[in-house]
């Protein structure tokens, strides 16, 4: 297998950057022509290694690129979820080299989406057309790879609850996510979910001149911040009541065996060039980012912010507002609960809209399920090393949606480093490990197949 | 005098809709060209009337206008300051008319300018036509109306410690300021000072994933939030060390005074449209803007600010603070307390830096003054009503640099309205107003000149 692989891999690799050109930014409608691009160079791709009834499944958003190779009944059913769509790339002016124009450099390709979610989802188009030529694929296989989940996955939903038959499957084999290191695979069991909201303080009816109004208004801007301040008490608990009641909390040894994962917080610092870690108080940086809730202020604006100075009371004043949820806290909780307290902080003088984005629900998947052990069988020829289950702190909404419409669960199969910089400037994937993951997905197929044949 | 401004009134509008169009933004390089455009067409506007050695003083940025008509030595001399340059219009999606394409609706003209201060400044220059063409002017009189009133004025402070001799007068009449209501004229005896920052708040050396990240990362736009709730307490009194020390507290008597100013709280309410009145603790809304300091946010920005959800923890955020200032505080000393508490308080984990912008000083103007009558006669003459001497919550840094660098006091001849939404979108000037300062500009000179004649 190896040897096509090795013979292939620089096809492999500029067909990926072909596909990183298009720019399928779902969040901005301006890019929606490139979104369709996107899929459509999917699907080409998608068949020309042989998959069968390749399909754009039209939805009241962006197609869901879908198609299959059913070869037995018998045989277990896989089915492959990943998604075309990417993040914005502002701001474009942080980047050394432009988000889609895809460079390689220091074994890295550069780009949007190299790692989130085109790279990934690539390995596994690249792993099946090297199945295919090394004596074909030993389970069935599905494909489903969406272009709305940087925007909340509202229409996939939809579509999986009235194709459940259609979607029958085994196990679900995700890649959008990452391993320790590069010589420390490991495997995510845990995701985090997801309540964001954008928010809107009014206060005056126009922009005011803050010489004649200032210190008789309340400036929608200070109350804003102070709102926001308010969320977090000092130790960095969030204030907002009820927040809590389901958080599951992880026994002494759960958090210990949680806590054996190979971390530095020297390193996290020196990472991301911060001289002190940070967060909730009595808990261990891995436990922040894993089985704790969190809430963040993901973008503010208002007033004026040109060049120069204008000395105005803004009318308004806006935020985006997101929290990270864990087991059993569940996303219309939560919403529910940050909408009512927001609006209740609110002092006179000033209105408040709340408005919810999408969500997605905590989950965490079983590691003694044969899918699993065949995951972590291939990892562990591919890598010298069995792979560290991992509680991540990102949130993939589509993975409980999966488990409680379609019953399935999943295996979070996914080969980047938390310095890829997803979502953020200079986004890379490693070629090693977009070629590890074309190596090792192959070898999943046949474990699986092996011990579910066993059973 | 009446007659020849009825006649040529509708030229007078037409002439400053013409000046209005040039979109003179000061605070944005981009508009320089026009700005210069602006200057130029007052220049010719000037000689036209009659007004001798009318010259573009260049200085390190916008040129100063200056002209004028001495006709004897004897006689005393009125230094009419004022300003071309604008504020920035933005946000341009909410106003009715495009702020440079002036329009006469309901007897007032809407564009930025209208009333702050090009439509102020174009009364002088049409009552200066008005005197020459009916028996001239009775006194002395200097323009100097500078480009960078809306940034700072440092050039123009430059400007007059190089040209005390060519500035010498007796009064500076200034009319960037406003009346109470047109059945109700005023005069502003005194102006607070201006204290402007920028401010950055920078945390991880980039944009994270707030997945990946939330929750063991100080967030920049969270800190600075935290940051800027600080700066009040409940009562809104600011925090910052040392801040209230040179405020000069007012006897009694001079707050009832002040506070027999026609004022309804209702009114002030409902012309911004809020529901109840906010500020400091223990004063009235006129205290609130005349005679105490205060603290906005003008503007607020980081993270994503574009349609839909990114789950992204910013590198760095943003805001421009400024705080208005009362006597005795001074610009410098409240920059450098602001400065210092404000990167005191910032948490470990990130970084902050303080960029002043501009500064001006608090003033009082005296009421005893030969000026100051002159003015109250001309406007009881032109309203039919003794003007009522007010405390504006405004700044005009200059005034205080007059005061300092020449020793000469200057009259607040405005004649505008708090609803006239300068710095806001719509703003606008009444026809009546303006009308109204060109009636009664004449008059002062000629009540000056002979009470000067008389002492």
């Amino acid at each position: 297998m190896a040897n096509y692989l090795q013979e292939n891999q620089n096809r492999f690799i500029h067909e990926l950057i072909d596909w990183l050109r298009i720019p399928s930014v779902s969040a901005d409608p301006k890019f929606h022509g490139d979104v369709l691009q996107a899929a459509d160079f999917l699907k080409q791709r998608l068949e020309e290694i042989g998959v069968d009834n390749v399909e754009l499944c039209q939805t009241a958003g962006n197609p869901i690129v879908y198609g299959e190779k059913l070869l037995d009944p018998a045989l277990p059913t896989v089915l492959v979820y990943g998604h075309y769509d990417v993040q914005p790339a502002d701001p474009y002016e942080l980047w050394d080299s432009p988000p889609f124009e895809p460079v390689i450099k220091d074994e890295k390709i550069y780009a949007r989406g190299a790692c989130d979610d085109k790279g990934q989802v690539y390995m596994h188009v690249k792993a099946f057309e090297v199945m295919q030529q090394q004596g074909g694929v030993p389970c069935n296989v599905k494909f489903m790879i969406e272009g709305e989940e940087e925007i909340g996955s509202n229409n996939l939903a939809i579509f999986v609850k009235n194709n459940k038959e259609k979607l029958k499957a085994d196990v679900i084999l995700i890649s959008d996510t990452g391993i320790l290191a590069n010589d420390l695979p490991s495997i995510e069991v845990g995701l985090r979910g997801l309540s964001y909201h954008e928010v809107e303080v009014t206060g005056p009816n126009r922009d005011l001149h803050s010489g004649l109004y200032g210190g008789a208004v309340a400036n929608p801007i200070n109350v804003l911040c102070k709102m926001i301040a308010s969320l977090h008490d000092e130790d960095n608990h969030i204030t907002i009541p009820g927040f809590y009641d389901n958080v599951a909390m992880l026994s002494a040894e759960e958090r210990a065996e949680l806590n054996r994962v190979p971390h530095s917080d020297e390193e996290f610092k020196q990472s991301i060039g911060l001289p002190a870690t940070y967060g909730e108080a009595g808990y261990t940086t891995v436990e922040r980012t894993g089985i704790r809730p969190t809430l963040d202020v993901n973008g503010i604006w208002g007033g004026y912010t040109g060049e120069g100075a204008k000395t105005v009371i803004a009318s308004k004043a806006f935020a985006k507002i997101s929290m990270r949820l864990v087991p059993n806290q569940t996303s219309d909780e939560i919403t529910a609960l940050f909408q009512r307290h927001f609006e209740s902080i609110a002092p006179e003088g000033v209105t408040v809209q709340v408005r919810p984005h999408h969500g997605g629900e905590p989950v965490v998947t079983p590691t003694d399920s044969v899918a699993y052990q065949a995951a972590a069988q291939a990892m562990e020829t591919t890598f010298g090393k069995r792979p560290v289950p991992t509680r991540g702190g990102g949130s993939i909404p589509i993975v409980a949606m999966f488990k409680s419409e379609l019953g399935i669960d999943s295996v979070l199969f996914g080969f980047g480093l938390d310095s890829d910089a997803i979502h953020s400037p200079n986004e890379h994937y490693g070629v090693f490990n977009f070629l590890k993951g074309i190596e090792t997905i192959p070898l999943f197929y046949q474990n699986y197949a092996a011990l579910e044949k066993a059973k």
